[in-house]
């Protein structure tokens, strides 16, 4: 089964991928930094049981990962793979992960919430993504009950959270922006209408790859629809921003021989650190999407920017791998990947 | 017709090309320096009329280029082919060429000497090169009356030719004992045993694509048989040093991601600087040479390397180039050629 990053997206040359993350608790239990141990275990089988013994159409897509039996590289690969987060990844013992089998939908157990419940689609996909949140997040509810208020919506551990529990996020590609050096003014201007613009990879001003978070930040008297609206309203803003760009970009000889030397590159090199790898991919993403470079596919740099880090790396060979064994792998990868 | 560089050769993997060089003067006549112009058209008429109108088998196979005629870019280009020395390109006046069809042999006309006499082969071929020099030397002989002392040889301008007045050189591509560090030792040993080594490309201890001439000094007191004999067996040492060092070197991941990068900027990118490209190309040649590219030929790496000087370039392409220009058209003769 194709994973959803194997599939070509909407606005596939900057959109990369659409996350929606429903926070849930459930009514009449502490929150989890509240609860011991079995405590959580409780948590946790009650949502397992809710997900996979429903009659519900659902229960058959779901496989159940007991996060305390992971190693250390299956779990960091599942931050890698964007299915957990790495502070779930990091403090195992009581959490749990239900697993959509394309890997589009995974439910953290005991994560800051009870439940997380969160739908990965490529491309520009903010409605799709919510119809199969809240169609998740009304069969649970039926089960297991949401800690909800008329007033304040449903109960969050941070305040943050409360209202909808919901944060909308796209994963976008803005080389052209960042090389610009716009993103410290848009991120700016973004932040007074309620939105944030983080780099996923690495902090700073130059995040690894150009991706960059884009999410809703306001949970709070306002609806889930019209946050998405607003959140799209913007996404497509900063793509028209970057298109054009890129345009001007795209005549300069300098930018087609940076294009054209990462894919060499990539194409040839024995050994690719995961640095080098991300600014390297980026720069073919860009050059696909400027019509340089005609024989890759989105999905395949999609697919090649999870497959390529470290842990899933690791997990792929089966045995963990020092540095340099895995800048070899990586080549090897890559090499594989992009020529086939 | 194919160019002598067009051609395979013996030992191609490092001794690219040999040279035989034979510095010749009238009788009775002054040398070059002490010419006014009128004397040095009258040398340049009777060599050139010793070639062209001698009843000769060689009398169809030469052009004569007037030097004083030739632009600045023409003159270098001849440099880069290393057809005429550096010097004879850049004061033309009164100086004539006489050039083989396929490049194999060129006639300086008052160069240092009257008469410059050079032979040029593909990979090592000192006997060759010597038998096809002294055919010539013979038949020019006959008409030109050489300068000649039964006890000092062939009479030249400058002392250190007095003798044989031969020249022998040999190019020879040694990077991994470039990257051993060895230089400067063999340099030293060689010195004494009557041979200079030094780079082709750039002065220092790390030339430009880690080609080396190694040619013999002595010319005095000891036959052209002789001189051959000593610097075939040194140059068939300093092989059998490089493969052993390229033995040691190919096994290193590291060596062959060089190789493998180099390989996939040539192919890629879209401006290449002449110091790059010649790092790039050395690093291909011994990638050739260590199995690790395959598609590739010494002749097509030896042709490359003439064809991407920057005179020859702009020669090709009919005009004067910016030197960002000449990246760009360098850049995408090296695609052409190493894709077709």
């Amino acid at each position: 089964m194709k994973k959803w990053y194997e599939k070509a997206g909407d606005q596939g040359d900057i959109i990369v991928s659409t996350r929606i993350r429903l926070a849930r608790n459930l009514r009449n239990c502490p929150f989890p930094c509240k609860l011991q141990k079995d405590g959580m275990l409780k948590v946790d089988a009650a949502v397992k049981d809710a997900v996979l013994n429903g009659n519900s159409a659902i229960a058959g897509e779901f496989d159940y990962i007991d996060m305390g039996s992971l190693t250390q590289t299956d779990a960091v690969s599942l931050v890698e793979r964007h299915l957990v987060s790495p502070e779930f990844a990091s403090d195992r013992e009581g959490r749990g992960l239900l697993l959509m089998k394309d890997e589009s939908v995974s439910i953290m157990i005991n994560e800051e919430d009870h439940l997380r419940i969160q739908v990965m689609q490529q491309g520009l996909a903010l409605d799709e993504a919510y119809q199969m949140a809240d169609h998740l997040d009304t069969l649970l509810d039926e089960r297991l009950k949401f800690a909800f208020d008329d007033r304040l919506g449903y109960l969050t551990q941070c305040p943050t959270n409360l209202g909808t529990g919901m944060r909308a996020s796209l994963m976008l590609h803005l080389p052209a922006l960042q090389d610009s050096g716009a993103m410290n003014r848009i991120a700016g201007n973004l932040s007074k209408l309620g939105m944030t613009i983080r780099g996923i990879y690495g902090e700073g001003t130059q995040p690894k790859g150009a991706l960059y978070q884009l999410s809703n930040q306001v949970t709070l008297g306002l609806s889930e629809q019209a946050a998405i609206s607003n959140l799209k309203d913007i996404a497509l803003q900063l793509v028209a921003q970057e298109r054009a760009a890129r345009e001007t970009l795209v005549k300069h000889v300098e930018t087609q021989d940076a294009i054209g030397r990462s894919l060499g590159i990539l194409l040839y090199a024995k050994l690719l650190n995961n640095d080098e790898f991300m600014k390297l991919i980026s720069n073919v993403r860009l050059g696909i999407s400027m019509g340089l470079i005609d024989h890759i596919s989105y999905d395949q740099i999609n697919t090649l920017m999870i497959e390529a880090q470290p842990a899933t790396l690791m997990k792929h060979a089966g045995k963990n791998l020092s540095p340099s064994q895995r800048d070899q792998r990586r080549a090897d990868l890559v090499h594989s990947q992009l020529t086939h």
